[in-house]
């Protein structure tokens, strides 16, 4: 284990994460459920999202990406790497279903596979052990739930920005003063 | 009034406005109430904001910026300018206050700024009103109120930054994938 790798376990406290993944849906609902579709399906021009989108991304990496990753570390370590993952894989998968049905979804996957994860009971020693990304190349399991409470958050943001947009010409000249006006995708 | 202070009045619905500012108090809940204190007192550098510091900020703009800048408008149309605003002074007013009893405070006073502001009932000869802002000038009562709401989303992306940041280091290579962790604060 390098010391980098070390460092950030050291850094990592799963509890946390736990107690971030825990509060997601009800932030999510608390933000969105209710808007109208003018405000929850317009996105940030061609190739963005819009913020069912990002909910529709949500559910699609409980179902193929953190857990059945996780999983697949503690089964092969480095000797497989994880499936790709598909960006655009929401797309099929929620379409046409309505924003309180995809929140409805998300809080219950999320609910599912944090059972699930406190049943992993994770020691230290599970913490450190590596598995390999297909793009990232090794990546330990603590990187990997650490990325998952933080995607949230960068999730957060992401729709915070896209609903902002929609204020641009609204708030006239106020719009200097506001940072998420200025703020780049950062491809994502 | 100027085409683009009409265009800015069009593109404005002050119920949806309404709406968004009427659930930032529970999305805030959600998202932060029974955070540790490690969470929620960590910022991102030197005069920058923590978590708590964001939520102080936005009780001291529900006491002294949006709605009495809304009357003070109301009143005096461009004759006088609105007082200053005090970037820091949430620091003082929230000093020593633990995160619930500030989330507390916000809830309480918004609500009731929603309610002064919905008992105003403007019509939109009203929300074409101008008031000059001490630094931005000429501002329509359409713009404030919508710069209010606009102003909840772009604290929502500041905090998210705020709180993903404290992953940089756990997250290991995936912190190239994090949009967020490459935000520049945009000056908020």
């Amino acid at each position: 284990m390098s010391i980098l790798e070390l460092a950030n376990i050291m850094n990592h406290d799963l509890g946390n994460s736990i107690a971030l993944l825990t509060r997601t849906p009800a932030t999510l609902n608390a933000l969105l459920r209710g808007l109208p579709d003018e405000r929850t399906l317009s996105n940030e021009g061609e190739h963005t999202w819009s913020v069912l989108d990002i909910v529709g991304h949500l559910i699609h990496c409980e179902r193929t990406d953190w857990m059945p990753r996780a999983k697949w570390l503690l089964d092969f370590g480095e000797s497989r790497p994880f499936g790709p993952f598909d960006r655009w894989g929401h797309v099929r998968e929620s379409q046409g279903k309505p924003l309180p049905k995809l929140l409805d979804e998300f809080a219950a996957i999320r609910a599912e596979n944090l059972v699930e994860l406190r049943a992993m009971n994770l020691r230290p020693e599970d913490l450190s052990r590596r598995g390999l990304h297909p793009a990232l190349g090794p990546v330990t399991l603590s990187e990997l739930l650490a990325a998952w409470a933080a995607h949230d958050l960068n999730h957060i943001h992401q729709m915070s920005r896209v609903m902002a947009r929609q204020y641009r010409e609204a708030v006239g000249p106020f719009r200097q003063y506001m940072g998420v006006m200025q703020c780049a995708a950062h491809g994502g």
